[in-house]
């Protein structure tokens, strides 16, 4: 056996075969790569609003005690939460982000050459840790409408019957929302064996209608929240899932049981007890919403409806342009990311800042679109194919 | 179809079918069930002499900064470590503890059926993440010495080419080390397909002898490390591995990108600023552990030679027997712990605490062999086959 062979042999084939390439790039990364900081970090939809000063010092206060590993039942977080959502904790699990979960539940639901359908240009993170447990990934367009294509989605898991379908409500990174009846049209006809994952990263800022009750629950549901967003705590890698018991226990076989630090759990605990924190990031972030969507249309361009912390902003003509602005604007100091996939990739999607970020962003967009423009003035207007 | 059948179908039917027990029921989850704290926490191999008072620091400073994601490339922290070894940073990879980074490991290098190769009685969560990936396992018992037996393990991996083999230097549950010729030995004969797992969690503790030059690398060789146990974070989440860049970046295929937090990542960079606390630590547990190997003596028990933080009595009776002494002690309000596995099951395993909680465990321990020898007078003495 040749030194390539063993090496071949070593790690799972299907592994090795993976490209390197990672969901996201961090902003740090660009930042290393650029040769310089950015003034503005509107790219990763976190929180500039911050944590809750209750959660901050909850998880000062945890830093000393970091000496003992968290509790790996999670039960006073799992407890709280499952008092806010109206249910009991064998209802909960927590993990390191909604990152971190997807990875469980792809890792207890998925076999290699198991199937997922999501839609095509839906979050890449759970596209990735399908690819990386040797499932095989179904797309489905986004609408006309840039929404997700839910009665296609469904259409399709009718006939492709895979282990997930995955659905994001709000989503991202289109900013729109379904409501609370699309969510039950979707229960009542997708294959009762197929686990639909709900993602709703984003429901602390949407509107009301988007949601069906926390106690909306059913075998195959399993709805994914996050400390990420609206709680402003993205670098601590707290989120949860809440389902039905039994779907909730396969987590437990599968997960880091020790993995939510002993800070998370404090932070995320503290954090629900401050209300009034959320409340007020969720009306800065409407304020914030609203501006970036003024800043798009005195440009001539299209703000999308968004029940999120971002706003997607339709350029109106294809991929490369918008390419284009976005680089343009990241070389003027500001982070921001846009959409991969066609019809998406026409937009570029800004998360919501202070009035200082939003006022540096409308500066670096108006640069980067003179620039832009100047450059490429014959690039075609409307939907890229 | 019945619920009963699609039940079966959602989640894989082989994670369906694992157990729902876990590798490490936690101390808080003991506590619940005995319904008081424990007064000495000495089960977990923590480090009561807690964390660096600058990563302590460090940790609180970025609590307010959490809002943002931590480095998804953690290039800080990556280059610190390989400084320290030598190294350069594509030969670390970090993650959410030597737990993490085993799952990362199983789930890049084996597909459902493939075989690991570990010792009857180490690590379990190594076990746990092996099986949740629908890998097979081979055991190798322990020596007579209270030992891994490399020699046997090498053997079997000749027999088996398993695709990792997995061993631990010094070793947990026994505190007893291999020296770094006995590594070699292993790097000579084991398959070069297989990949060695070398878990160097103690290393920081471990007689210069055992550790081979932290540049000794090989192709099929991964040294785990932690910030669990010497730096006294284990409640923080942040292990890393060091091998050649080849084998570290198969890691980045499969691992939570952003699952580093941005706490773990400053507090371990913080930490590894302040050797002088690293080497006050080493030296308390040094003396840490003279003392629990006195306190074993004088009651007539075998303390093994520890290389870690912790000691391994040798009770000198069976499992049961040592099962029993184990419950005792808890009731007594100290957490330890004991091996699963014959012929480590005669044996409590107790980790270095301060004066204080070794005083405590003293008196509990007392009060364990009264009760229990009062009990069961009658049961064998020697080795439980």
């Amino acid at each position: 056996m040749t030194e390539t062979e063993r090496s071949a042999e070593r790690f799972s084939p299907r592994v090795r075969a993976l490209p390197s390439t990672i969901p996201f790039v961090g902003p740090e990364a660009l930042e290393r790569r650029l040769g310089r900081p950015f003034k503005a970090r509107l790219g990763a939809n976190e929180s500039v609003f911050g944590p809750s000063p209750k959660a901050v010092s909850a998880m000062a206060d945890a830093a000393a005690l970091s000496w003992a590993y968290g509790d790996a039942e999670q039960l006073d977080l799992r407890q709280a939460i499952s008092q806010k959502l109206g249910l009991t904790p064998d209802h909960i699990v927590a993990g390191e982000g909604i990152d971190g979960l997807l990875r469980d539940l792809v890792q207890a639901a998925m076999e290699p050459g198991d199937m997922a359908v999501t839609s095509l240009g839906a979050y890449p993170t759970f596209n990735y840790h399908v690819t990386a447990h040797g499932g095989a990934l179904d797309f489905v367009p986004y609408g006309e409408d840039f929404r997700q294509d839910w009665p296609a989605l469904v259409a399709r898991a009718k006939v492709v019957r895979p282990k997930i379908l995955y659905l994001t409500n709000p989503d991202n990174p289109t900013g729109s929302w379904h409501d609370a009846k699309a969510v039950e049209a979707v229960l009542r006809d997708v294959p009762e064996e197929t686990l639909i994952v709900l993602d709703e990263a984003y429901a602390d800022f949407a509107p009301a209608e988007a949601l069906p009750e926390t106690t909306r629950l059913a075998p195959n549901l399993l709805r994914f929240r996050t400390f990420s967003k609206a709680y402003g705590m993205a670098g601590v890698r707290v989120g949860f899932v809440f389902g039905e018991p039994d779907a909730i226990a396969q987590f437990g076989k599968v997960r880091n049981h020790f993995g939510l630090s002993r800070m998370a759990q404090a932070g995320a605990l503290a954090a629900l007890s401050d209300d009034d924190h959320l409340r007020k990031t969720v009306e800065k972030v409407a304020a914030g919403r609203k501006a970036l969507a003024e800043l798009a249309r005195a440009k001539g361009l299209v703000p999308l409806a968004s029940g999120t912390n971002f706003v997607a902003i339709d350029l109106g003509r294809d991929g490369t342009y918008a390419r284009a602005v976005l680089d343009a604007v990241l070389r003027r100091g500001v982070f921001i990311r846009m959409p991969g996939a066609a019809p998406l990739d026409r937009m570029i999607r800004v998360s919501v800042g202070t009035p200082a970020d939003i006022a540096l962003f409308a500066e670096a967009l108006d640069g980067a679109l003179e620039e832009v423009n100047a450059d490429q003035p014959h690039l075609p207007t409307g939907n890229a194919s």
